[in-house]
């Protein structure tokens, strides 16, 4: 997608010939734009541990450049050995990181050392392009669901859609989940309007989705994340699309927490609420989400101070609660498969059930 | 309820004799507590205008002691007619405090101009102890409930109660309303942990709720808006209790922006949810909460920055958005009457319905 009006990803080798590889620095967003070069398995390490790579699916190709960039110094075995436990080791809890190595490792271990830099960087690129493919897939699934809204409204009238938390070009190598059907049908020329949930308590929404659809140009509105219902009960609201965590091979799904109020507002008012995912997502172990599905719980700050820019133009921390007082910072919910209209996937759009999933993923059948 | 251990309102007549006000000034908590003096009117209509002084209740009571202070200074025909006037401007959409004003131009009007700096104290004093008892009649009536749970949980164990927004006894002038009933049990013995929304986009969850319960020795969690749906999912709410700024005669209530979502969780998880309010907030012409309650727009710029206190003590406000992105703020939304498991007046607890309204209301009836 576009950032300053040039077509972008969040990760790619750079362009001197170098062998280096460039990401966002996805900390400095929205207030920065800035470019960052990684040259070793130690910048890359830090890039992922500091979150200026996040999202699942970039995280699995900011992992397997990662391998790649070690191969580059040292194509021994120890150095793959030492490669793979430094990078699983980033983010400890991020499926796709352990995803993205066990793949770069089942290529390389088998060559002699000589081959691994080429076969690394080849293999990386390999993740990354089925990735944008992937989310490509599901945006133009998901842009027919939009079309369909767009024809039974007066023409120019825009379809609003409400997300939560950032499931765009941002946390994967471009398209994005649940924002891939907004870019295919912005790009085709349906009128899109995007309700942006600010999505406290870290505000992806309000940092990283606003900012990302404000640079390709889609017209959208930051809301506190109370605010949906309200819209949804007076017609503003044509559809939610969001994206998700795991799935449940019953469809449930786990996504950022409050993903959960905002299903059962959909309910509520005839609003159809649709999850977009990569088939890698499901969990094909599990059956009830509520249930099965731990709930990661993270720091209290988060809840009681607030990352932004003063006036000033410093970014910095302000407290915004009561001192002393302590919180609880769940950082997902689950919704269950009763409150999703339909799952948008690479491979199509199918109800979210087991029957819908197995229609589409019959290899998962046993 | 107290502050610094001590029982505390949020405006009193000086100690002293002076024939003066004081207030706690709420635009400094949670940070700091502070006392602000009132000698005119003019200083009256600055803390009311610069919510020194909010919430309905409270609002009113201000008014009053606000006419009370010009009186003091002047009390002729032209000065009681500027009083009224530039204290109903100072909050233009605040109900309670034409309401308030009302009150005191029908007493004081008839008097002559000497009697009434005096009358008007004492009518002032009438609408805040009016008040108090009023809220703690509501406390007691909803502390019933409360009670109700622990009586079905092991000894000890806490009642959890949800609430959004601050209906405390800082909206009014002692005990609150959706807290009246926490505050009631708890002085009584009855354990109660409170989970506190934080309730954007103004925070007053976060900043006053937890502020006030934690005066008053309340156990409590803030925790963000999007939390509740998780935590009725896993069996950590038993109740909530929220306040109100109108209701249908019906039963809709309309309160801060996301109470919808929390009755919609609630009702997904069988949690009881409760609607705390005088009688007075109920606007007897209206049936359809949805339909006919407007909804304020409030400016974009309270969602997207936000007010803290930085680590080096200083208050100031820090962006929290994609910048030029456009925000919309919605303050209030409705929950229609079916959500709402009971409503506490200080009259008693009915159901949320006409029937069950006029049943304690029944001078309403036409």
């Amino acid at each position: 997608m576009k950032i300053h009006g040039r077509a972008t990803r969040t990760i790619w080798e750079a362009a001197d010939g170098s062998g280096e590889v460039e990401i966002l620095d996805q900390t400095r967003l929205p207030f920065e734009v800035e470019i960052v070069r990684l040259r070793t398995l130690d910048e890359a390490v830090r890039a992922i541990a500091d979150m200026q790579v996040r999202g699942a699916p970039l995280i699995g190709a900011a992992a397997a450049y990662g391998v790649a960039l070690a191969m580059r110094a040292d194509a021994s075995e120890a150095a793959l050995a030492v490669a793979l436990s430094r990078l699983a080791a980033a983010r400890p809890t991020a499926v796709n990181l352990a995803w993205g190595l066990a793949r770069m490792k089942e290529i390389l271990a088998p060559l002699p050392p000589e081959a691994r830099a080429e076969a690394a960087f080849a293999e990386a690129r390999t993740v990354a392009d089925e990735d944008v493919e992937t989310c490509r897939r599901i945006g133009e699934h998901g842009a027919a669901l939009i079309r369909a809204h767009a024809a039974k409204k007066p023409a120019r009238e825009p379809v609003n859609v409400l997300t939560h938390c950032n499931a765009g070009w941002l946390c994967a190598v471009d398209w994005g989940t649940a924002l891939a059907p907004v870019y295919v049908a912005h790009d085709a020329g349906v009128p899109v309007h995007v309700w942006v949930d600010e999505t406290r308590p870290r505000g992806q929404g309000a940092m990283l989705t606003a900012f990302e659809l404000a640079q390709h140009g889609v017209p959208h509105t930051v809301i506190a994340d109370n605010a949906g219902g309200h819209l949804m009960q007076h017609g503003q609201v044509d559809l939610c699309i969001v994206g998700t965590d795991r799935t449940t091979r019953t469809g449930d799904v786990a996504n950022k927490i409050g993903t959960y109020l905002k299903a059962l507002a959909a309910k509520d008012n005839g609003v159809p609420f649709h999850v977009a995912l990569p088939g890698s997502t499901v969990d094909w172990r599990l059956k009830d989400g509520v249930a099965e599905i731990p709930i990661e719980e993270r720091s209290a700050e988060e809840v009681t101070w607030v990352a932004g820019r003063a006036a000033d133009g410093r970014v910095l921390r302000v407290e915004v609660a009561s001192p002393g007082s302590p919180a609880a910072n769940p950082a997902f919910d689950v919704t269950p498969a009763r409150l999703v209209t339909s799952l948008i996937t690479e491979r199509g759009v199918c109800a979210a059930s087991e029957t819908g999933l197995l229609g589409l993923y019959p290899e998962q059948a046993r």
